[in-house]
């Protein structure tokens, strides 16, 4: 595979590459009941019996998955709270208050980032500029999401049964957290291998898909496209990944982001991954995948970490995806916007 | 005044250093009717003649001013949507779609910020590390609010009439952008002289207020912890900063952050300076002064910047604080936390 030779710590358009790389060092996953019925079942951290988690609202069980799945991340290699520079993440609901109320428990310099569902990525691609520059030696990146609380935020309250449509995919109940370090961190591991060599910046698209119950065709066109920008100001092509992974697409949009990059001269040949398609299976009848923030951080954080780890993957872009709108902003007749950022993690 | 001397990019344990700073080259600021009959009237770089701008929403509006307030500080230098190489920003509305929407508009790549009304510190904060390090040559970093949008996302419709608490203040209607550059930047500037040489990243702090009306008592704490975390990171006093700046604490949050600040052995010693006390006049009626992310937007970019241009301040430390609690979150019975960013801008 090729790599990256470049002085500088910009490379075209919408790309950084990181000289210094941080290194992931650890990682937590914690899922609800229904994840934990998936394919990934053995690979969480840990799997809620139900998904209040002993709180009485969910709102508050979304807040203690964010904190417990950072202190679970910290405790496997021994971090205390003075440890980690910089906790940097967010979540689905508004005003990320599954974040900023997580923060206000970890007493750690926070910084509080809203991407949507493409949040993982984000905040990989912020604490590995933060790790490469010497500005932290380690980080907290994070994200999550709650299939009840964003129910009844983005959509109806669950208490009035709706029937979901056919493109509907389902949030996904989960908090992932990745540790990350620099060449100056000298304490213990469980990761050795995986590296944050570059980052991709995505730009706002918006095809003017209206349905909020197909967010994977809103996603689609900001995924192709910072997969064209990752490729023409690197210089490389999909040959050089083992796997490029979106964050939740779901069945549906993962087929057009496939015909959009065909469309773009970009053939996918068989590389891409989507982790709304493999966090549940196809009998848990879930349509169209999973969704929602907390599905790309904890197939990241539960799977993809430990097959770089091990030597399956090589290399791998991890773009995650998220669908810009809200609630009001589609009563005022507003189209969905998409942005996906990317990181490039990679066994050195 | 003393400066830092410093190899690494980090000091203590919040503190980052910009030892390549970039330098802010211009700036927009645009604000509603109500601001612009304020003190600074004549600083603007547009007063609205009504609060929807054309538009046929508010939060249209709201959005209008976030891209206007780029776009009016990129065309002063006459800088292109290719020159700028990433846009940090966020707003006040759930989702922050003002400034998601504005991007889509604008082109940049884009990284989305939630800091509530910190977002504007937040920004540059990101930003400066991108230019130090080399990762972006331009950046633009914004901040937006709007009266009319805040009062029906957080309070009440403002068809309801309700009267406000004597500690309530005014969400500011208005967007201010700061666009930076470092030393590979070649185009021209309206600002040569201000610099970004360092930031501090906040924690949330919660001491336990749950009045919503009562905003600055709620974030003055965060103010205290952030500003003294970076006199103890970088040695420094009060009497190494002209102004020690803070967002929109108002009258009550600005007496209550010199008495924190006074207990933890730190003498303001009269330098403080609250862009919430300054935005409107006393006879304008708005209680407990000026709040919202645009609050400390526009008075750093129409006012801040210019003395520090012409040499009437030579070092400041601006922090912007922010509220971070969400309508579901104080309906859930919790206390509003808060959390305050800083960075030095200094003549250079």
């Amino acid at each position: 595979m090729e790599s990256l030779m470049q002085s500088g710590k910009r490379m075209g358009r919408q790309t950084l590459i990181f000289s210094n790389p941080g290194a992931v060092i650890s990682s937590g996953a914690i899922v609800g009941p229904m994840e934990g019925r998936g394919p990934l079942r053995e690979c969480f951290d840990k799997v809620l019996m139900d998904d209040t988690w002993g709180e009485d609202s969910w709102e508050k069980a979304e807040r203690k998955m964010f904190e417990q799945a950072v202190r679970t991340a910290m405790d496997k290699v021994e971090l205390k709270q003075g440890d980690v520079d910089c906790l940097l993440g967010g979540d689905l609901l508004n005003q990320i208050i599954s974040a900023n109320f997580a923060a206000r428990e970890l007493k750690l310099p926070f910084l509080g980032l809203y991407g949507a569902c493409s949040t993982m990525a984000e905040s990989l691609l912020i604490g590995g500029m933060l790790l490469d520059g010497g500005y932290a030696n380690c980080v907290a990146c994070i994200a999550t999401s709650h299939f009840s609380t964003a129910e009844r935020q983005y959509r109806n309250p669950l208490e009035m049964g709706g029937q979901t449509t056919p493109t509907a995919q389902r949030t996904v109940t989960g908090a992932g957290c990745s540790i990350a370090a620099n060449a100056n961190f000298s304490g213990s591991r469980i990761y050795r291998n995986v590296f944050i060599t570059a980052g991709t910046i995505g730009k706002v698209i918006d095809l003017g898909i209206t349905d909020a119950n197909n967010m994977g065709a809103a996603m689609a066109p900001a995924a192709a496209d910072t997969l064209a920008a990752h490729l023409s100001d690197t210089g490389r092509g999909v040959m050089d990944y083992d796997l490029v992974v979106t964050g939740d697409l779901g069945r549906f949009g993962s087929e057009m982001f496939i015909d959009l990059c065909r469309d773009s001269g970009i053939d996918l040949i068989g590389r891409h991954m989507d982790c709304g398609n493999v966090i549940f299976s196809r009998d848990q009848k879930v349509d169209c995948g999973g969704s929602g923030c907390g599905c790309s951080a904890v197939v990241l954080n539960a799977h993809l970490l430990e097959r770089i780890e091990k030597g399956e993957l090589r290399r791998i872009f991890f773009m995650a995806t998220g669908a810009l709108m809200s609630p009001t902003s589609s009563m005022q007749s507003e189209s969905i916007p998409g942005i996906a950022h990317g990181v490039v993690l990679e066994r050195k």
